[in-house]
């Protein structure tokens, strides 16, 4: 039995073919045909040859919503038939690692799909460990909404919101607009922070975290005097937050939280020069190379820095929040494709800053 | 010199009359001209003779918003002619109470004004403490919504929100939705809880709460079957929210927050009887005599029951969120009068549920 | 195959007989062999016929330590001949109980050993879920130590210790000192509080808290004129502990933390009695019936109360902490027994007071 | 009137010479006459000429413990003939960071003594914010006891232990042994950590390090093959620390805590190799240039890194402590001098390594 899927080949080249059906390999198993499923960042990163776990010929892609086809047999939650939302982490619910809340470290699972077995993009998959790493998906929540919370809206969350302990009232600098940015956006309102400023170099995405919550935006390369700072310090004085203290005093300028999302030292630098004593910064971005950490400035500054992968512990608070409405996670989603359209989508994807890009939905053909 | 002022004179007797016009005592005082007032349910106590703390002769109220008209030499964050909020709590700054974050019980301050010191229902008022006690009002605000910072938002927000720790996805029950339980249900929304269910018997109330935010409410008296857990069950379910586990199995009926804003043993009962294993219970509301806890039930589900009168830690915060716009505190207002109609404001806060009254704004004659 | 068995056979009624030897009946499922097992208060309980849940013909016992003999086919944590602690909490590990880490609440599972299944007062036990309810035993623990982990001490550290918060330098109460007062007493340890006061009636169990880390004690029907808040008061001076602020004022007497160990009313109004302001009551005793709860006095005192069953999430951590050697949980075991002997251990510590015990070590036959 | 006092004259040059006794300048001022002060590696910092905000003529010194000469007419909490501890942080308790507890960045106060104004190696000190910046001396603590509570005990707990989130049960790795990190070290036990292992490269240091806590030591300089992470985990394994999880998986080596007590940057590095997934890093250290961070391998880690100044918000509950007994705080000081010394003492302070110096107790002449 075979199926359609998307195989990375070798760096810079992918192949959509057709390859085996996956089956039940270990009684933990699910087998699930896929409804919907979409591209990451991280997945034209492997292209690329920069991710060096994945091994060639392997299916692509971490994120997914689909119908269960077959368990194996100790499955107890998930029955075929049933829609599920598939998890970027997989997680074996038994080891050091989950058992401490760390499931990004699982060491039988973590982010394995399209890495290190195959993935998403395609007609079927095998999901290991399938009664902790499968979510029910409530049936009122369409697919390309669901499908954010496989990886874009728990990432954004947990290592950018959670991390940050953003707080109400918090002034929030978010830095870079991209999938997870605007995740970061959106879930940061589950705190009321009083101000959220997104930082980008393309003027569309600003528009968008406008439209999505951003109390300001800042396109650095448009700055002619200003520093970034000094900006954010404009920007929070209009909305009336005052830099001086009751006591009369210049308060020390910065924000409460910056969040990076562009994974570049240039981008991890403007949180260092924008962040207030007692600040957070959550590094959510993916780093090809060591940074300038200016500890000079900052040993003195009471601030903290984080870093992680998604463990996906939140993935169950997320699709209450999506059910309760208080969230539009459907924003992210800018582009339509079949499955059988897939290569199309990535060269979108590919050139998202022309496209006007951030998420794909991609759906099963025949549906 | 002297001054209009709202005097206790004895169980069930209040005078409005001429009184002397209050002058520093003490180098941290501060004499501040009241813009406005208002009354809070403690001030309904007060008249019934039931806080023994309160001298006869003393002038009422504990909120307020004016100008500063003196300040003693030792006052540096203040100055005359200063916009100010009062907070209702009084604060030295520097005992065992305020130096860990307990502002409500300093043992110099604490709830003083209108109880062990003249307080604000006047032309003037002496406040102690003034540079821990003050706050310097955003000239944006108008009176009657920083009013409301005085005690009621503050004591929903800290007793309410961040005693029953609400967090994103939460599903949460007000019991009583008076002043304090709306200021519950606004500032419960900075959590981003899933659910909020607003359980009270006066019908204006609950239309009220549902034009600001609950998802759910309940009138006990209109209950013909149901008992209020099975109608908050009802309740959850119509917003998708199965009561079985992804393994098919019943999950516990419950909500994970529900908070006391009437204090009687009815409604603490009611939290009781609601709140799911893991769930807290924040006391907000005065009680008068014990209440059963039913620890024969509660000992093995894993509950938290908190208590607690406003520290007023998180008024600064709620300043920088009406700012933003994030909160719309002046839904609580439902009345205005001018400070020499104030006997009648409290002939319509007494009279609340016919009145349709929640918070009274009381402005300063002449302007 | 038949083996012997401790049965609870109807109220009041308890038989040793030989039973079948449990076989594996789910995937999940382990069959241990004891090596030693022990004896709860809850156990006389449900001899006392008070616990509804026990099937008569119910084997007794929820606490133990053995080795492997099979595992069921999914189990892939532990093998046979591998020496493990037996958890007195079933976990499954897939529930949304067990999934946000109350697994004191798992709808597989939770207490079941010797309440709804068979126990471990046996030669072999059936361990539902066994990859998420045992831990491997490091070999450098005797027996009778890890004993003291299947229940007393995680229940002890996670209901009394952690639920109230305790933190360096808090002033503690005990109340009740019998084997889970106890283990609060050790557990409590790991914060570093100025003060630990334990409270009981009977000398005994106060010599030997005073033993292993007390810093004061009181026996309620010694005090002539003293309350039991005076006397903490001055057992608080005698360490140098003013009750006077720096400000010259006295403060508001009172502990920290109180956790109460006895499951009486009367052992929790002490609680509420002695709590000073912001302070925490962690009730850890089961309780038959309500209790008053003074709210009159303590809504006004930030106060909060835990209540709770283990659920077992700190046990690989007290492994760790006995193996570093910085807690001696031996000094609970009061008496040694083997298997065959365990009706004469049952008289033992039903007269607990008469015999001075704590907990029960008994060891299987022929080891 | 004049005294004697250790002036900063000009980079590397100091002078004990008679300067004027200072005088209550504001109402919030006391005079505190020193009985005993200390040198902190900032002093000599201070001489190098790398600390621009210390003005030529300034006296050094911000650690000491007093006795209340006369207080400014404001101040309520102290009196003349009241021994005091100073705090090394100056609160004014009223500006915004001072009310959300960040004293360490007070805009009227922080670091000041010895720094911006005069500061405590002088016979008198003039204390800003009296109220909120000293402490009540327990006439049971030695003078040589209390000066570890002006700066290092409450900077190594607060910045080391407390930012570092140390629980019971943690590996924690110490990278440099001098005051602060003897600080970390004894402070962290009250947190009940498995493992603290010590690193530097003063084998004097270490030995002191072992008889204080510490379970494991490394001086890197005497490593022959191994990496000092491989030497962190046999010292683990030596206490039965399995690097095998239950599964049979290795786990991913490393600590749950490194501290950084240096200042370098290569012992910043040392921490980011020795930091498990999920690790904390504290940085205590002050340091003088950037370093390099990981980023390329930490962003995947889920760590926290934290810096900081501290705030003393703790001293009070340090005081309980030492009271308590619970911490032996004079193991910090190596060496007593005499004030009129005080040059002697700098220099034995400045050879610390040769001299086996920790922290100095400098007693004034004539006690």
């Amino acid at each position: 039995m075979s199926m359609n899927a998307l195989v990375y080949s070798a760096p810079n080249q992918k192949a959509w073919k057709l390859v085996p059906i996956p089956t039940i390999q270990s009684s933990t198993d699910a087998i699930v045909k896929l409804t919907s499923t979409t591209i990451c960042g991280t997945d034209l990163h492997i292209l690329k040859g920069d991710v060096p776990t994945v091994p060639r010929g392997t299916i692509l892609g971490h994120e997914g919503v689909g119908i269960v086809q077959s368990v194996g047999n100790s499955v107890s939650n998930f029955k075929p038939g049933e829609r599920v939302l598939i998890s970027c982490i997989t997680s074996c619910g038994k080891c050091v690692y989950c058992m401490s809340n760390l499931q990004a470290h699982c060491l039988n699972g973590g982010w394995i799909l399209g890495n290190e077995i195959d993935g998403t993009q395609a007609e079927y998959v095998r999901i290991p460990y399938a009664d902790t790493s499968l979510y029910a998906a409530p049936s009122a929540l369409k697919d390309e909404t669901l499908l954010m919370l496989s990886d874009a809206l728990p990432t954004g969350f947990e290592i950018g919101v959670q991390s940050a302990k953003i707080a109400p009232g918090n002034t929030v600098a978010i830095v870079g607009a991209g999938p997870v940015g605007m995740a970061v956006l959106i879930t940061a309102q589950f705190y009321c922070p009083a101000s959220i400023i997104v930082i980008d170099t393309d003027d569309y995405r600003l528009a968008v975290a406008e439209r999505n919550g951003a109390t300001g935006v800042i396109n650095p390369n448009r700055l002619t005097k200003n520093s970034i700072l000094d900006e954010i310090m404009e920007l929070l004085k209009s909305q009336g937050f005052s830099n001086v203290d009751v006591t009369g005093q210049n308060t020390i300028p910065g924000v409460d939280v910056a969040v990076e999302c562009a994974g570049l030292p240039q981008t991890f630098d403007i949180c260092q020069k924008i962040i207030a004593p007692g600040g957070r910064i959550a590094n959510v971005g993916v780093h090809g190379r060591p940074v300038d950490l200016q500890l000079q400035d900052l040993w003195s500054q009471n601030v903290t820095i984080t870093t992680g992968v998604v463990s996906a512990t939140t993935t169950s608070m997320l699709l209450k929040i999506l059910q309760s409405g208080k969230m539009n996670a459907s924003v992210l989603v800018t582009h339509h494709f079949k499955l059988s359209q897939i290569e199309k989508a990535y060269d979108v994807f590919g050139n998202a800053a022309n496209e006007h890009a951030i998420k794909m939905s991609i759906e099963a053909d025949g549906i």
